[in-house]
């Protein structure tokens, strides 16, 4: 379950008419903004309840919710069969900060990706922060959640898709590779390479080169230059 | 004055042997990890006072600190005139979040920049959050702090610099145009186009194509694609 909170986060889900399944007003609260809050809730046939303030402190996790907690369905994820055909899909094997999984969904999707795969464990979920950071991309682009990273490359694999890793050590560059369609490219966690997880399928590992010693891309900047480099190339022809 | 609060990014900056003015611990306060730093800093010869635990939740801004607090140098800015040779720098035109900001300094400096120069108003200043997510390029590349961007970059014109401006309306693609060096790669803020502000300065405007009608990139992310276009094409001479 979603839970946003906060005049703004609720005022801006309500107008994009997102599926939110209840409103909660803190007792006692008012003013304009809450008003607008509840009339667009009740004209969206949204339950709108009025408790204590401090089920409102539980549920937000936090007292600066001013007076307003929406409750919202949860993301739905895809799964590998659910998927439509694509030209380019993205493999996330353990980003585990939300806002480098919401700026990678927004690259994904703005780069012409047709999906994002991310595992269950040791990664982030896509909560209202990834949500917020994604800037849109959420509700166009479908995530796919499965239990085994290396299962689903294996899959994909077999599925025609060609699989393209991005690791500092990688033996060839991200600008020289050849790519191929369809291709998966599957991007580590921060700071981590994934190498050794996926090291049993057949991958092409590319680096980004960057300039001096101790440099070294955050992972959805990396994402991005890796991703439209792809993108140029499939442009070019 | 840089302000550093709490165990670990105290202790990460006395390992690192930042030049810190002081170390304020809370009265009362104890513990390993505490006599570790207190220990660092006076090896370090940086001066250890103990004060009341609202001293340093003034401080910090928050009570969160874990009883220590660290007074570190402020920032050095670089000016124009203080600036090695390069062939190619970033101009940022009002990036107001912090992560952006680090994000970017940290690419810049990874893509091979000389510099990034920023306006002293309407814009992010360099704080500990965005020396964090710089990652470390903070103690590489030079900050340069201007009070107008439309003059500095009339500045960097007179020496020889080519502007090329990265934004959505772009007459070229950031991957068509002709990069001339050295190159001042303007970079607006968060989904504000600069056009406008920049408009009186021969510029290159270029856009970065994006899939689907709604797309578009977190600012960090195209300064990444932007960049890393700009150091392929080079190395490819």
């Amino acid at each position: 379950m979603a839970i946003l909170s906060g005049i703004h986060p609720v005022v801006e889900a309500l107008r994009a008419k997102r599926a939110l399944e209840r409103l909660l007003v803190a007792q006692g609260a008012g003013g304009p903004r809450l008003q607008e809050i509840i009339d667009l809730a009740r004209r969206a046939a949204i339950p709108v309840r009025f408790e204590p303030r401090a089920a409102l402190d539980r549920l937000a996790g936090t007292s600066a919710h001013q007076g307003v907690v929406a409750m919202g369905a949860a993301q739905k994820y895809t799964d590998l069969d659910g998927l439509a055909p694509c030209e380019m899909l993205v493999v996330l094997d353990g980003v585990e900060d939300p806002h480098n999984l919401g700026a990678i969904i927004r690259t994904a999707h703005a780069a012409g990706a047709g999906a994002v795969v991310i595992p269950e464990r040791r990664a982030a979920g896509v909560t209202d922060v990834v949500a917020k950071a994604a800037a849109g991309a959420i509700e166009h682009l479908p995530v796919v959640r499965v239990t085994n990273i290396n299962r689903a490359l294996e899959e994909l694999k077999q599925r025609g898709f060609w699989i393209y890793g991005l690791d500092e050590r990688g033996a060839e560059t991200y600008d020289q590779v050849e790519y191929a369609s369809p291709a998966a490219v599957v991007l580590g966690g921060e700071g981590k390479a994934c190498t050794s997880r996926c090291g049993s399928i057949a991958t092409r590992w590319c680096a980004i080169p960057v300039a001096g010693p101790i440099s070294s891309l955050n992972v959805s900047v990396a994402a991005g230059v890796m991703l439209f480099e792809w993108r140029r190339r499939r442009s070019k022809g």
